[in-house]
């Protein structure tokens, strides 16, 4: 924990890719103690976790918890399951639908997570990257769901039925591009060299530069006419 | 997976306690064909999953997951932390507010799970053994609760907004009394010997007869007239 401080507490799930850095950054920024949550969901590279731990350093949180669950054993994901991680889709068909890398239920899980450890420390506000524009047409990732999820919230635990806690998810980049992310997180000084987003990195944890989540986040930085700082495979 | 069946498909939440494999008798005599999920979330005994195990065997469900989850990492519950368990309460006592036993988040994490599992196997129905009535004062046992979450559940997911599966959260127990309760269970030849309630049991997996857990078991059955077949350590 970090010294005492008078700034109200907020969950911030982690993840260790560029959005939810800058969603800690914007919790930050707005005057809220970071608490921060990554969820170590069975993803078949641990890049992503370790991005994670240099963001919570890099943003001196409070604290960082990694709890460890399964989804790997429900199946149902590429980025789960032993399936291939598509590559080199052309924007019609990253528009076309909701992809193979969808994981199921997964923002339900760690926004339920994130209930769970919000109520423990007394944090009403629970803040979690999502984006609708840029979205790779995630169904989770919408406004609907996030209100509904919030209505949830107060109808489960102690705190909210009792009134003492109101709680609210955050969703600062849920109208952004990711060009707005970027411009945003780059004016708050995060440092996207230690972010990662690349759903099929290689060995050295290089991500590949042609899976959506590469050409999305390529695709950000070019429209910020900012030089996005890491490596890809497909330029060494 | 047991051979080839026409029902259709639910996932039912098995604790191995006394509700839950009412819960999972009563979809299989609704047609369903039970896929059993349960969660480890770091209770503080191992008694109650041995006993989800000898339940989904009793049943011969088409399949049987456990999933872990360190809940216990989150605190804030005598049933994960290290706080101890309340002992030989009145009824007075157990019907005022929200004990210590609640495990924050802890069914709309349960749900959240089954809602993958479900997606994953194409199941829109999801059964879960909440009770309202002798609910121990549970926030996430409410009616409320569990139409909240079944939006959710529909926002959420991919079958769902495409709309190849309209979920539903069923919890054919929430009305019932303990009494009621055993009752069904007797009739659709639940074996309750094999299930497990006790919060603190001893070493050995012996029931306290004290917590009050404990206590609305041997009241429901005092109620229903039927014996209780477990052993309860104050009576060797």
């Amino acid at each position: 924990m970090t010294s005492a401080s008078n700034a109200k507490p907020a969950v911030v799930l982690l993840s260790g890719g560029l959005d939810s850095a800058t969603s800690a950054a914007i919790a930050q920024a707005s005057g809220y103690e970071v608490f921060a949550l990554s969820i170590d969901y069975g993803q078949r590279h641990r890049f992503e976790l370790e991005s994670a731990n240099r963001v919570a350093e890099a943003l001196q949180v409070a604290e960082h918890k990694i709890l460890r669950i399964d989804l790997a054993a429900l199946g149902g994901s590429a980025l789960t399951a032993d399936i291939d991680v598509p590559q080199r889709r052309s924007d019609d068909e990253m528009a076309d639908g909701i992809p193979i890398t969808y994981v199921p239920a997964r923002n339900t899980v760690m926004l339920s997570l994130a209930l769970g450890y919000a109520e423990v420390l007394g944090a009403a506000d629970i803040f979690i990257g999502v984006n609708a524009v840029d979205y790779s047409g995630y169904p989770d990732c919408r406004p609907a769901f996030i209100a509904a999820f919030e209505q949830v919230a107060n109808l489960a635990t102690k705190a909210g039925v009792e009134g003492a806690l109101n709680f609210r998810i955050h969703t600062p980049l849920i109208d952004f591009s990711k060009a707005e992310i970027i411009r945003c997180g780059i004016e708050l000084g995060v440092d996207y060299a230690i972010t990662h987003t690349c759903y099929a990195p290689n060995n050295q944890g290089i991500s590949c530069g042609t899976c959506d989540a590469c050409q999305l986040r390529q695709k950000g930085f070019a429209d910020a006419g900012i030089v996005d700082p890491i490596a890809y495979q497909d330029e060494q």
